[in-house]
This record gives structure tokens, C-alpha cells and sequence, in this order.
């Protein structure tokens, strides 16, 4: 049996047919937030629906975080994910559900997710050399740990901000190579970096870790992510506890989260890691993901980053978390790294395409090193489907504001 | 007029007289979480006095954390610490308190904040120095940024864990300098540092620094804390990204949150800053802390590190934290980073005490380098009082388990 089409209107075949299917907490006028799931151009809103059926877990919409939906755990999700199919693309369903199909552009998206914890790793190979070749030129662009585990280091949750929020250019203390003290002013050196979240829905406990086979049993789904850094504070301040100030300022996500489920089409062997990850980190078949990256700052796409050339898989990544025994919550936020490929035009932040701010590349019929106040940068993010064509993830979007 | 003491049964004169008065979130036996204030040996139930006295601000007390009484702001602090102070002082309330004094070991004491976001410093100029002179001893052991700005990093509020909590050993990756590749293993060089928290009450909002000036507006009380360290894990992966498995297993708190206010005789200078910080840094008056510390392992005192030899005052990490336009939340904690004095014995961490492990010291009878499985560490910390003795703060315990 394939699975059906939706009935929704324009929903079947576009990338937001059944087989995506993503979440997110909307308003309306003056409604209360709850939880929505996108169909086609529609929100469904679930509340109603699934008051009206009498769903056991009607109450995880009627909030204004996914955070309760995404504490119940993979059995509900499945649950949940099966009940919206259902009634999405059986047509004795819709005098039931149009009424609560809201048009998009009749609602405000608010923040998904509550973030708990925020971790960035740095799991792209090609980005890790990149930035090694113009920090240490002389010497090999990969640290000796880097090919042994996703490096990775804490971020500001508390900055964690939904797509859309303006970005003011950070003010902070940077030094030039030449000079004998630091300055303080806006940064001059302001970046994205292209990459992908993965949220945690079901929490672990102190003391236990998460192997790399529990991906997901605890992950519930995806976001896109911009990681805004300001280049010349980072360079001051990171040694030798790593980045503070130069990314703590916004870290921008999508509005929608796309269950993990949407991605059943998305898994691609990874590119192959030498020398072997020790056995904790060892993952059995394709533990990759097929996800394509477009970057585009005022309206010009400057690079195509493709997912599925990371080194260190997202399973990995969360293995290799709580291997100390560090615990999960709710809310969990953790993040790829920049997502680069070995191509000029597929590396995921402007340092990349600018090599250290030295040659400025075209955007349309300008030029840019980093972003001008103004710049609107908007990251789209695509993969397979399992009706065979492809899904849209959630799009980040922000601009610099002084 | 001189502040009187409390009429409360061994409280006059003690280190918990109406000068010190740290709040907490208790339950006894069966009953509802809720805050309480320690007096003397007893806990005051503020829930009920408060009510009974119809006080505006009784429903932070019915709280499982001190977040809502946090978020309050500091006009509402002074308010209820004078409302505190009045009724511990004055005889004729005694009858209506004394029936809610609630002997300590009546009661279990409950993780005291709902920590957000979670930032270590590193702001001990001697702890700084005694590393940089271990790690890297052919070169300047403090770093060009260090006097420049308080060095930090974010760590992991999930596994921030109340004092008593029991530590397991936590396994990582660790390389030793002349082997080819790293192996997986219990940590080898399991550690402690000694410092002290700050918890914000009053948030800011993003795009808004909050000046050191203002530091007394948003920070509500301090925690001692035991920043759990295990350094083999940490130095094979922190470069360049800075500490993450190798301190995310665990971090103690105190269970008693001393409020900024019982703290008004422990200012004192900072030993000097030279070069003299940027004008977001600078700070006017006594922006020091004249806290003892004290380290015991194993019943034995092996350290007394002093917080007045720090270097950044609390003051200046808040505003370095915050002058990107990061905004504060209600339980953000900041920590100090290891406290070490000048002297041998007044250092924070084991692998000072041990010079990397080299030099083991004496505990007792007994000698160490790095923490075996059941040593037993509890951290004390003590001030000037307003009354003219001193007050105790939260102390930190903690047992290593395998």
C-alpha cells in the first residue's frame, strides 16, 4: 500500500503534503497559543480536531510549546503522526477538519520549542579544515581530537530566538593581530553559520548514557538553525574555554520543528570515518542525512551546503553528549556545526566564502566579506520525502539591524 | 540604631542571625514543596505567616523554586527581607511565627533555583596562572585576553544538581600526551573547583546590556558551587571549543540561596587590575567579596581559598556577559570560576594542590592527587555579617560514586 495523498488543497504533491507534516504554536487575532501542524498553505489546528475525537492526548496541542508533546515519547509521536495521516488524506474526515484548517497567512508562529540546554558541535569536516587552513596555516587544518569525537561546546539557550527576530550587531572587545590592546565597538566581522537542530523530546537520567542506537527514541525532530557569530570577538575571547560572547548574542531556529519521522527517506550512509570512532560511537547503516541546503542573503542564493557530506552523524552526536552521563531534558536543543561541503559554493558561513574576509564574492551585482547592517539572510533547507518528492524543513530567516 | 537580633531559640549571634537569612524550597514529610527561610537551626514556613499577615507578595513562598520570588526584582526583595527581619526580631510576633519554625532536621531540602542558563568564569588571576604554568610552562602562563576581560564559557544547566547529589565517575575519551590514540574509561583525574555562584532574579531584555552598575538590580543571591572537573576528558577535548563532557557530567550547588542583601559588609576592594578594563568593565568602590572559603575532603580541611585574591569582580562578569546584547532570565547562574589564593593552601582545585597530579598531598593520614571513588568533599563558605559576626553561606557537599 502507498500512503495517500492529502485532500487539503494544494497540499498533494507540494512539499507539505502528509509526508512532512511539521509543527509548530501559533495565534490568531487575539486566540490563545496552541500547537498547529502544517498542511499545504493551511494550519490544521489541532486543538478542536482533536477534542472532537477524542484523542487521549488532545492536550499536548492546547499549549504554547511543543515541549509537553515532545516529553510524551516516540510511541506517541508514531501515535499522533498516524491520527493526523489519517485524517488528512481520508476524505470522510474533512467536514471534521476544514473548519480548522486556518490559511498561514492568517496566523502569527510564536517560538516552538522551551530550549533547555543548547550544544553546538562543529561535525563538518570540510568546515573544520577550512577554518583550520586560514587560522593555521602553517600546520595540519585538523585538530588531533577532531577526527576521535564531534567536538562541541555550550551555547546560550537563553538566546535561542525564533526565525524573523531582527539581529542587532553585537558591540564587544575585539583586537586587531597588530595591536597591543583590545578595542571595543560593533563587531566588523558579523557571520551566519548554516546549520541544523535537532530537538529532544524524551528526557534521560543523570548517570545514564544514550547510545547512538536510542537516536530516536529521544530526538523528536529538526530545525533549521543560523548560528550568528561575530568573527573578531570570537577570535579574542576563545582562548582558552571557547566561544562566549563572539555567539551568544541569537541563535535564530525555524518556527516549524519536522518530526523525525519526515526524514524516513532522508537517511544516507555517512561519507566514511578513519580511523574508526571508538565503539561508543559506532553506528550501524545510514546514519547520514540527505538534507539540501540553500543560503541566501538578499534574496541571491550564495551557497548550497548538502547535509549528507557531514562527517560525525547527529546519532553520534547525542551518543557522544551523554557519554559522561550528562542527562537529557525536555527541550534539548543540539546543533550540527556549520554545514559546508568540500565546494566553494557549498561552504555554510561567510568566512568560508569570503576565505577570512579576503575575497569579497558576489551577491547578485554586489559583494560582500561579512554582513552590512540591512543584510537578510534566509536559510532553506529541503530533503526526501517518502511520497517521492521533497519536503521543506522549517526556514531561518534575519536581518542586521545596528 | 543597631540592628537587633532575633528572639528565635540559639539564632542571636550565631552565623543564621536575621543578618544572613537564606531562602530555600523545603518539604516535610508528605506536605507541598514551598520556600522557606533558614533562622538558626529552624526553617521558617513563610507560607502560612505570610498569608496570615496578608502579605501582597505571600504566593512566591508557594512555590517549588525560588524563580517566581527571583523574578520579582529588587524592590520586592528588600521588601520581604525587612518583612523577614521585623518578624524575627520583634517579640510581639512570636506567637504568630513561632508555630512555623520548623526544625532543620524535620525537613529535606529541594533544589533551590530553576537554573537557565549556566556561565562559568575563570576570574582567580592565581588559578589562571597556576594552570597556564602547569600546561604550558614554556610560555607566560596567563593568556594575551585574560586581563583584558573576564574569561567564560556556558556549561550545562541541565545537570546542575543540589548539594549532597552523589557524583558518579564519569567515562570519556582521554589521551595520554605519548599515546597514538585516545581510549574510552572511567576518568582518571576526577577534580574538584571550589567557587562561588551568582543567581539572577530580575531578567533584561535581549539587545540590552546591563551595566556592572546595575548588577545589584538583577542579581538576587549567591550559591556556593563545586564546578565537578575531569581533566584528563577535558584536555583531550576542549581545544578549540572549550570544556564540555569533561565538566558536563555534574555541577553542585548549594541547597540555601544567601540573598545579595546579607552580603552588605563583605564588600571589599578588588586586589587591582592592571591594564585598567575597558569603561564597560570599570567598576566603582568596593566590587569585591570578602568570603572564606573552605575545601574538605574527607573530614579534612586541605584548603582555604580566600574570595577577596579574585581578580574580575561579579560585578564585571555580569556586564561582559550582557554587553553583546545577551539577555538575562530569572535562574541564570554565573559562577566565579575556581577560587585560589596566592598561597598553597589556598588553592580550589585538586590539580593544584597536586601541581597536575605530581606532588600528592596530605588528607589526614591519608595523600591524594585526584578524587577516588567515595571521597567525600564539602565546600564552606563564610562572611562578615551585618551584626558584627559572620554568616555562613550554602555549603556543597558531595560523595564520588564508581
Amino acid at each position: 500500500m502507498t500512503t495517500p495523498t492529502s485532500w487539503v488543497e494544494g497540499a498533494a504533491g507540494s512539499p507539505y503534503d502528509v509526508d512532512n507534516l511539521p509543527y509548530g504554536v501559533f495565534t490568531r487575532a487575539d486566540e490563545d497559543p496552541r500547537v498547529g501542524v502544517r498542511i499545504g498553505d493551511f494550519v490544521l489546528d489541532a486543538t478542536p480536531v482533536s477534542a472532537a475525537d477524542m484523542l487521549d492526548l488532545h492536550h499536548v496541542f492546547e499549549e504554547r510549546s511543543l515541549n509537553p508533546l515532545m516529553a510524551e515519547g516516540p510511541l506517541a509521536w508514531r501515535s499522533l503522526r498516524q491520527w493526523l495521516t489519517g485524517l488528512l488524506t481520508d476524505e470522510t474526515e474533512r467536514d471534521l477538519v476544514e473548519p480548522h484548517l486556518i490559511p498561514l497567512d492568517e496566523v502569527e508562529l510564536l517560538p516552538p520549542v522551551e530550549v533547555a540546554d543548547y550544544v553546538d558541535f562543529y561535525a563538518s569536516l570540510d568546515h573544520a579544515s577550512n577554518v583550520g587552513k586560514m587560522f593555521r596555516p602553517d600546520q595540519e587544518p585538523l585538530l588531533p581530537n577532531w577526527r576521535h569525537l564531534p567536538v562541541g561546546y555550550h551555547g546560550r539557550a537563553g538566546t535561542v530566538v525564533p526565525s524573523g527576530t531582527p539581529i542587532v550587531r553585537p558591540s564587544g572587545q575585539r583586537k586587531a593581530p597588530d595591536a597591543t590592546a583590545p578595542t571595543f565597538g560593533p563587531s566588523a566581522r558579523l557571520d551566519i553559520e548554516a546549520e541544523l537542530g535537532f530537538v529532544v523530546g524524551a528526557p534521560s537520567a543523570l548517570g545514564t548514557p544514550v547510545g547512538a542506537a536510542s537516536f530516536a527514541d529521544h530526538v523528536f525532530g529538526v530545525v533549521g538553525l543560523n548560528d550568528w557569530s561575530a568573527r573578531d570577538i570570537q577570535a579574542w575571547e576563545y582562548v582558552p574555554l571557547g566561544p562566549f560572547l563572539g555567539k551568544s548574542f541569537a541563535t535564530s531556529i525555524s518556527r516549524w520543528v519536522t518530526p523525525l519521522a519526515a526524514l524516513d527517506a532522508a537517511w544516507v550512509d555517512l561519507p566514511g570515518q578513519d580511523p574508526a570512532p571508538l565503539p561508543y560511537l559506532a553506528v550501524d547503516g545510514p546514519a547520514g542525512l540527505d538534507i539540501s541546503v540553500e543560503v541566501e542573503l538578499n534574496g541571491e542564493v550564495v551557497s548550497r551546503p548538502p547535509y549528507s557530506s557531514m562527517y560525525w552523524s547527529p546519532a553520534q552526536m547525542l551518543a557522544h553528549m551523554t557519554v559522561n552521563g550528562a542527562s537529557l531534558r525536555t527541550g534539548d536543543l543540539f546543533a550540527s556545526g556549520t554545514i559546508s561541503g568540500p565546494d566553494k559554493e557549498q561552504r555554510g558561513s561567510l568566512l568560508e566564502l569570503s576565505w577570512g574576509g579576503k575575497e569579497p564574492f558576489a551577491v547578485g551585482d554586489d559583494t560582500r566579506t561579512f554582513l552590512e547592517d540591512g543584510d537578510r539572510v534566509v536559510l532553506r533547507y529541503t530533503a526526501p520525502g517518502t511520497l517521492g518528492g521533497r519536503i521543506a524543513l522549517g526556514e531561518v530567516a534575519g536581518e542586521v539591524v545596528s
